[in-house]
Order: structure tokens, then C-alpha cells, then sequence
């Protein structure tokens, strides 16, 4: 591909965006004086209860620098190393982050499972459980259920639709799960507080990104119960992923609440991503499977199109899930221009 | 302890200091325009080819956010799960990493010997390396001698002294590990290239700390021999440590490795310590039982000298290697004036 | 369901068959005197020579006490813990050895694809392989394929038939293992020498299991290539597999081994495995869906048939794969007139 | 060494012993008939009654058939991959078990201490656990507190001394697990109940050991609180610790308990040790530095006399702790005879 940097139009991934500004300065600020070390810092001490504030709840949390690590660090104290995690196939945990997941848990398993728009489908939930258990001790306890909101095909679930799955979870003994690299993407379409779309549907742990809406690094595991978090400082500790120096993952979190400009950032993302779709809808030959509800548009192009478009420069990944589909991806940062010279460059195949 | 900020001396540690501007300016530059996700960025693409300048070799490096992520991943690439990691009873990777080499290892152990001012002596890694072998498969294979330049107690090799040391490893089929979280201050007080620290003194594999000395969250692991790199893209991805937003790793480095501002810093930590040394052993009662080489002085001060001092403000930590000793940390960002006001709140006492 | 002992036909699986007499006599042979631990003993030492001769090739072999170890250890020795190893969906591997490969492996991943009769498809791996490289080290590294000979579902791997498997590990990059809980009988059904159905088809590691064919507890780990056994000793020992009392593993593979009783008893198996099918083939109501090459047999009762026949006493599992399915298993020590019995009761029902 | 079989003496290990003949008919026994694999068999439904009523407490029993196995299967049960197991430097499980204890518990550490007579001293116990404290997250959290009873070193632990250690182990919030490699010995030693010398005493997990005295291959985990045993029959599966042809270990302890088999057995290695160890204090030049309390002889030899009897057939090991040292080890097979040649045969030197 070409350079991204100036190119008429980057959709390739919200990470390719960078930091938005205001948490620029907030590092600035953080850097005045000396700090304690690993989380010893003021804005640490303050940035759990910021957290409870935001959920209504008192909550656990640890910040680190990575979203793997994020996923794989909040399921380690989740599942045990004989235990399955069930999820949907096209989930970021089963295909974008190595073996993290068993890595971080001593060797559990993801049970993956079909269903429309990224949505691990009930009823096949419930064979792959019959399945799992009807082995009993041969085969691997059923532990985890493990959502991601937004999907990883740029769908959502309301607070409805999870506390679905919420309970579906405690009927089954299972802790839920929710990986929330767009979380504020899910929240600013469902205009719901981050309570109902985290434990009063049922989620047991949230891990929440800031990375690929405005940070530089910086991702939270939220612990809704506090007692799941036993021991969870020593198991960031051990996987290298508590930083030295804390108060500048805490700085991100910090500005990135203040004056919900998470919020206003993951509209600005959705608008941008509702526009593309719109406009690609006027196009012949386009079709659109999925509904826009985040920030990424999965458009099935028409044969060659794709091509045409990379040679002018236009930045975009194929999408595996359907023969000529790919995704298109919007951030806090993409601009109405970019969006503009991408439909027209498409009306003009 | 009281708050750290604006303290009359905070000495508890340099990961206390906060980010170079430097560093922060390049933070900002990098930020321009998009850029690639997970390392395929202009700047991450030409770093590799700064650090083979500086370290007059091909060598295939991985940025990281921590140096316990660092050193564990390094270690995961050097020693297999049923290996001995071999190291001073002071180190780092033994007392402050919870067990995360364990943990990256897959279950290495490591077998800590004694050693005057942290470093393993020679006789005792002899007479380990003995115990380990004689009891063949039943005990765990020597794999790997791991040692910290500059030490856990201030001390540094020279050039000779490493080649000693790797000289053994190569003998007794060890591969050499640094620890260089304080690489820069042990290559600052030498004067000599980093080549004549690293490989050409038989060093395999380096972790080189820039969080340390000035940066915000940035570590290096530098294969000097790219082959035993092998999979380790692979294992980075999976330890959740490979950043999205990798381009504001690189640029930490960039800017650090910049008109040698990395030893420029060091430089001065080291510069501090010394007159803080020498400040001290001016007075009665005081020893310094540590020749003073990198930026971290370990005096043994007169009963409830400390407790006063802290009283007053001064940031440090006892330290447990010899009854009344305390470890005094300077970092880039001391100042002068730090210094002299702690010197005359000891003699003062 | 009901005891087993004395119950008019035992078809639950080939374990539940106890040792064969000359297995019991070696052991009471191997028990005179005292002998050096940890495989150190007279017996041992030759056992090695035995399956070079057996396998008309040098190879490392290593014994342990259950099957699921042997798999295991063996798939360490192959797969990194970033791997993926490739399988049928019915393997053992998958399906019933909780997450022993995981543990073992470190976290190494099992990615399993369809395929007749409990062979996996070779255009399903094909595209098993595209999507896992499609994502480079965000996913998994291909590493192993690991086939089953015979397979969960009682079919075999001709010689030719593994070859073209081998070729297509070797087209990959991928190591061939294949789990032999059930070798002999595959061997046996082929009549071919053990070198064509292991390493002169491209396998890489055999785990070669006695336990279901008149063994107390005997499998083997084969390394047609020595070399890739390097550390495996420790591997061994640091699993707890190393048995102190070592002699006795060897003493049930040197009697199984002995005038090729491991064939005979597989042949026996197999035989009444024939006549089982034979007899259902005359059955109004009953399919066999898959060819009958060794002990496993898998008719497609009748609703409520099986449901009968355990009330009777006989003892079979249900079998997911298909509605109705169950699994008939003989062994070395199933009667013709146990099998007489079956006929007559399912005939009558 | 030479030929241990029908050697004059093999003094080498209890290890080197048979199976006993009560247990090799129990063995032939069970081998009537079929039964349910994987411990689902009637010996196996009986044998937990047995242990609870040898320990006069309900217990959850799991049987394995190595002893590192049930010491790592027991610790990963008692520590998390984040904690430290306490013991002494000379245990089994520091020195035989290559890195068993860490691959089991997902990479704990054994932090060593000293002690007289392999028993760990509670003041260094106490400045361990105070120095891993000291650094919180950033060390490893004292869990375990191991001992083996009898020790590496022959000695053991009455019921009181126990306690104090089980005392110790409650107030510092640690579980203690007792490696009963040869609880046996030390409870024919003791004239005590099983229960005195665990569960009365504070222990919490036991690996009870028939391997060592008399038996083929059989090691029990017992758990005396059956809820620290949860999730414990998946980890002894993914372990690949679970035997398919289970009676076979069940039948082995059934056997070892009948009539107080394990106890006489024990008694008769003890005196064995006795009548050597006091045929040894005879000689001029010989020291016993440890009390014999168990099957084990520590003799401290003259220069050259090791070799000598090495020369002459005789099998024994030398053992580190002190120069000079060998350990010489009896048996349930030991015979008057053996102990009378050896104590001649150093006379005569």
C-alpha cells in the first residue's frame, strides 16, 4: 500500500489515526514535577473513582497500554486454564491477537461460534455448551462468554440486546465478558449511560479502549465486582504491563473523560462512518449486508473496484467474511473532505 | 511518604522524573497525519537501521512500553521452559518483576548467586552451574547468564570486565543477557562505544531502557544475532506488547538517540550522583560502602538519619542489602539545587 | 448404565479391556532384582534399539504412561507456543484431552476443519491456511498438522493416503504428527510395515499407544528424527511423565513388541469389529455410514434401539456426529460371543 | 556405576526396589473382567471411602502415578502463577523435579531457605516471607509453605513439630502442602495416625507416595477441605495424569493399605536404615551427622572409601550437602544380608 500519511483517504483502521490534541497537552501537563512510580501518582489515585463516577458503580480498574493486553489480562482473571471461552469466530480475541488469550489464561480455550453481524448466535451458544459439557472433564469447562461492543463487523448491542446475553451467561454459570475497543463508539449510537451497557446488563468485566478513539496508548480493565480482582495487580505486574511511569496512562484517561470528549469523538467517528455508507449506497453495484451502527462500513464492492480505488491511493483492508466486501473504517480525525473524495472517486468506477 | 511533587529531593527512583521535552516535541511531531498501525510506520521502519548504526552491527530490534516486558520477552527467546536463567540475588529480574520470567518462559527458573556490588561472582555461577548439571534432567539446564549493566547497586561493567563474563557464558553454552535499563549511564561513565558494551564483549541479547532516562514508555530488545530473533514478532504480538500506535514508540527512541541525548542525560544523572556522593562522605558517619558509577548512591546512614530525612520531605527507600542503608536515585532532571538542599538537611542532622 | 464387569457385552471403548496375560507376565519378569531408576534399567536401555528395528530407522523414543501425555509432549516438541496446530474436528486432540496441548504447547492453538470420516479435508485446510497467514502475526503460525491413524471415526490412512497428507505438510512448512492410540490396528488392517505408515510418508513424530491394545498403561513418543528431540528428556520430566520404576514401561512394550503380539491383538480387534458390522449390515432400520478398517464400528440405530440395548446391559456411548450414531469399540479381548450376543439382541429388537 | 541387579548392595534409591508381591497379585486381580476407564470403575468409587477412613476425614482423592506429578498437580491447586511456595533448599521439589512446579502452577517461585536436617527454620522462613513482602506487587505473594515428611535428608516431623509449621503457615496466610514421598516412613517412625501427621496438624494438601514403598507406579493427592479440590479432576486430565485403565492405580493402593501393608513395609526400611546406621557408628573415620529417623543413611565417608565400594559393586549416591556425604537408601526389599555385606565391606576398608 501507499503512504499513508497525506493520502486522500485513510479507512484502514482508527489506529492509524493519532492522538487527538487535548490528550497531547494533558501528557504535557502530566510531566510537571516528579511523580511516584507505577500508580503511586495522584492522578492514579483519583482515576478510579473518575471511573465509578462514569459506571455508578465502584468499580476495579487497571490501565495498560494495549488492547490484547487488555482482553487477555481481564479473561485471565476470568477463566481458568481448563476453562472455554465462548465467543463469536469473527471476534478480535480468536483472530487478531495471537494465542494472547491462552497465553495470559495458562492455556484456555476460545469455542467460537457462527451469527449474524459479529453476534455469537443463542442457539448455537447453547450446542456448543451442550457439546463441551457432554464430555465433561475430557473436553473443556465452559467459563466465559465474551462479547465485543461494538462488533468487530461495526455492529452493537443495545443494553437490551446485551442483558440478553447477560443472562443467557448466568443461567449457564458464565462470566460475561465485553470487549470494549469501541465502547464509545457503541455509546454514543445507543445514547445510553455506560451502566447499562456494561453491569445492568450484566457484564462481569469491560475492557474499555481509548487507543483507537483519541489516545496514544491506553486501555482499562473495569472490574464491576471488585472481589474478581483479586490478586489483578500482580497479574499486570507479571505480564509486564504495569508502567513505570503510570500518571501518563492516567493523563489519557484523564482528558479523554473530561467534558465527554470520548463521547463527542466516537459521534464524530459514527456520523463520519453513517455519511460513507450513505453515499456508498447511492452507488450501483454497492451493496451495504450490515447495518451502520459504529464507525466501520463493510461495503461489497464490484469486482476490480477495490484495486482501482488502492491505486489512487485510498487506504482500506479486504474483509474476509464475504467474497469482495471490505471495510472501511472511520475515526475521531477523519475528515468530511476525505469522505467526499472517497464517494466521488467510487460514482467515478 | 509525602507528595512526591515539588518535594525538597525526590531520589526514591528516576522512574520518578517525568518525560524529556525533547521527547514530548517528538511525541507531537509524530502525531502529523496517519500512519500504519503496529510497527509498519516511516519512523518504526527506520529505526532499525538507527540502532545497527549506533550499535556498528545488524541487529534486529523490538520496541516495547515496559522494561519487565523487555526483559521477560528476551528471556523467553533465550531460554527454553525447562532452563536455568543464572543471575545476581540483586537483580531486577529476580526481585522487582514479579514472576514474570517465569511467566514468559513458560517456566524457566532462575538461580541467583551472590556477588560483591551486584555483580554474580564468578566462582559461586561456577559452583551453581555444577549443582545444576549433576543432577542432570531432574534439575533444570543451564541456559542463559543474565547480568544488569549498570547494576541494581550502581555499579557498571567495563568493557573487559563483560568479556570476562561472556567469555564464561560462551564456555559453559550460556547465552548472555544484559538487563540495560540503565545502559545509558553504565555506556556514559565508560566513554566507550556501545559496541564495546554489548556484542563485542559477547552480549546475545540487550534490553535497552529509554523510560529511565528521560522517555515516557519506550524499551528495547536488540538481537545482535538477528537469527535468534526467530518468532519473536510472534511472541511480542502475543504477550499483548506490540503497540497500535507503534509510530509513538520509534519516535521516543528517535528523539532520545538524537544528538546523543541519551548520553548527554545519562551523563548528568551520573553527574549528580557524584556530587551527591561526595557531599556525603563529608560526613561524619556516613558510609559509602558502593564505588559510585551510574546515578544510584547507596549510603549507610547513622540510625534514624532517614526516618529525619523523610520527615522533612526527601524522597528515597531503604534498602535491604546491608542494615541502614538507603538508595538514593538521580535521575536527567535533577537539579543542582536537589542536591544541595539534601546535603545540607544530612549534615545538618 | 449398569457394571460393566461380566455384562454381556462391553463395547464402551478399548480401555475398559484390561492387560493381556503376557503383558501381566513381563511385568512380573521385569519386577526381579533391583534396577537403576528413571529409565537408567537394563530393559530400557534396549528398548530403543527395538523400535529402530521395528520402524527400520534410528529414532528417539520416550515412553509415558498415558496417551493424552504423549500427544502432548509430542506436539511441544513441534509447535511453538504461537503455533496453530492443524487437525480433523473429531480429533482426540480437540476433543478429548481437556487443554492438554494447550498447556503443553504453552499456548499453541488447535485449529480443526471438517472432513469425511474423521480425515481432514485437504481444500478445508488449504483455506484453514490462507486465513491463519492472511493476518500474519496477529493470528496464529502455522506449525503442525496432526492426524489421527485410526482416525475417531474407525477409518484408516493407507500409506499412499498419509503420503499425500505428508506432502502437504511438507509444501507448508508444517510438521507431520500423527496420534497412534490406535497405530496397530491400522497397521493391521494395511498389513504394511510401521516405516510405511510413519516416516517414509512424512511423519515427523508418531505417538505410538499400547494402552488400548492390552497394555496397563504404555505409550510411546517417536522421533523419526532424532534431532528434533533435543531437551525432550527435561520436556518429559518437567511434565511429571517420568516414571522412577521406569523398567516397567519398558517390560509392556518389549511383550507387546514380542512375536508381534501388538498385531495379533490389533488383528483380533479389528476381526471382531468385522463381524459386528457384518451382523448389523443384515439389520432392517441400521446404517453404517463409514467403512469398517479397524475396532471402531458406527451404526445409525433406530429411534429408542440404543436406549434398549443399554437396559440390556450392553455398554456403547452415543456419537455426536450424527443423529442416531453410536460407537461400538472391540478390543483385544472382545468375544466372539459377546458380539454373537449384540447381533442377536439388536436383531430381535 | 555397575550393574545394579543382584549387586552386593543397592543402597541407591528406594526407587530401585520392585513392586512389591501383594501388590503385582492386586494388580492381576483387578485385570478381571472389564471395567469403566478413567476412574469411573468400582476399585476407584471405593477408594476415596479408604483414605477417608485412614485419615478419619472426608478427603477428595486424586491418584497419579508419578510423584512430581501429584506434588505439581498439588501446588497448582494451592498457588496462584503469581505466588511463592516456601521450603527448604534441599527439597524435592527444588532440586529433582527439573521445572515440574512451575509449568503446573503457571510460574510460581520457590523461594528456598535453610535449615537443619532439611527442615526449613522458621526464622529464615519469617525474614523470607518479610523480604518478598517488602516490595508487594512487585516480588512474588507467599502462598505454600512445602515440606516432605519424611525429608530429603531422613529426618522427620512429629505431629508437634508439624503443628508448629501448620501454626507458622495459618498466621502468614499460607496454605502448607506436605510432599509424603515417604510419609510412610516417617509415620512408622512416629507410631502416630495418619491424621496426627496431616490434617490435625495443619496440612491442607498431602501427595501421599506408594511408589517408593512397594508400589508399581501410584501417588495420591489427598485434599482434607475437598473445596480446595475444585476444578481438580480437569487439571489432573490436562495434565495428562489421568490413567484410562484407572483400577490399575486404585487397585495398587487398595493392595498397599490392606492389613496395613504400607506401614510394615516402612517399618521394615526403617530398621533396615537403623541396623546400618549403627553398624556405620562402629566404624573409625565414619560420621552420621543427621539423626536416622526414616530409610535414609547420610554417612559422612573417608577420602577414597566411596570409591572403593563403588568399586566393589555396591550402589549409593553421593550427596552434595557436605563434602564427603553419601546417601544410602533402604527399603521394603532391603535384605539383612545387604546391610551385612556393606558394613563388612566398609569395616575391611
Amino acid at each position: 500500500m501507499a503512504e499513508i500519511t497525506n493520502c486522500p483517504g485513510a479507512f484502514g483502521s482508527d489506529n492509524q489515526a493519532g492522538v487527538h490534541p487535548e490528550i497531547l497537552d494533558a501528557l504535557a501537563r502530566a510531566n510537571a514535577g516528579s511523580a511516584p512510580a507505577y500508580g503511586a501518582d495522584e492522578l492514579t489515585q483519583k482515576i478510579e473513582a473518575r471511573f465509578a463516577a462514569i459506571f455508578e458503580r465502584d468499580c476495579a480498574v487497571f490501565l495498560v497500554g494495549t488492547g490484547t493486553a487488555a482482553n487477555a489480562l481481564a479473561l485471565s482473571a476470568m477463566c481458568p486454564p481448563h476453562g472455554a471461552i465462548l465467543c463469536h469466530e469473527e471476534a478480535h480475541i480468536v483472530n487478531d491477537e495471537c494465542t494472547a488469550p491462552e497465553f495470559y489464561t495458562g492455556g484456555a480455550r476460545q469455542c467460537a461460534v457462527g451469527g449474524v453481524g459479529g453476534k455469537p448466535d443463542l442457539v448455537e451458544l447453547e450446542q456448543a455448551l451442550k457439546a463441551l459439557t457432554l464430555r465433561g472433564i475430557h473436553s473443556v469447562k465452559p467459563s466465559v462468554l465474551s462479547l465485543s461492543n461494538a462488533t468487530e463487523l461495526g455492529t452493537t448491542y443495545s443494553p437490551s440486546q446485551l442483558a440478553e446475553y447477560g443472562s443467557f451467561a448466568r443461567h449457564n454459570g458464565l462470566r460475561l465478558h465485553v470487549d470494549g475497543a469501541r465502547f464509545a463508539n457503541a455509546l454514543a449510537f445507543h445514547g445510553c449511560t455506560p451502566a447499562d451497557l456494561s453491569w445492568r446488563a450484566g457484564v462481569d468485566v469491560l475492557t474499555l479502549g481509548a487507543t483507537k478513539n483519541g489516545a496514544l496508548a491506553a486501555e482499562a480493565v473495569v472490574f464491576f465486582d471488585p472481589s474478581l480482582a483479586d490478586g489483578f495487580a500482580y497479574k499486570r505486574k507479571r505480564a509486564g504491563q504495569l508502567w513505570s511511569k503510570h500518571r501518563f496512562l492516567s493523563a489519557q484517561f484523564d482528558a479523554w473523560f473530561e467534558d465527554d470528549l470520548w463521547l463527542a469523538l466516537a459521534g464524530h467517528a459514527n456520523a463520519m462512518a453513517r455519511t460513507l455508507a450513505a453515499g456508498l449506497r447511492q452507488v450501483d453495484g454497492v451493496e451495504l449486508p450490515l447495518p451502520i451502527e459504529a464507525n466501520e462500513v463493510f461495503p461489497v464492492l464490484p469486482d476490480g473496484m477495490a484495486e482501482k480505488l488502492w491505486q489512487q491511493g485510498f487506504q482500506f483492508y479486504p474483509w474476509p467474511t464475504v467474497p469482495g466486501m471490505v471495510r472501511l473504517v472511520t475515526s475521531y480525525k477523519t475528515e468530511s473532505e476525505e469522505v467526499a473524495r472517497f464517494l466521488s472517486a467510487v460514482q467515478s468506477l
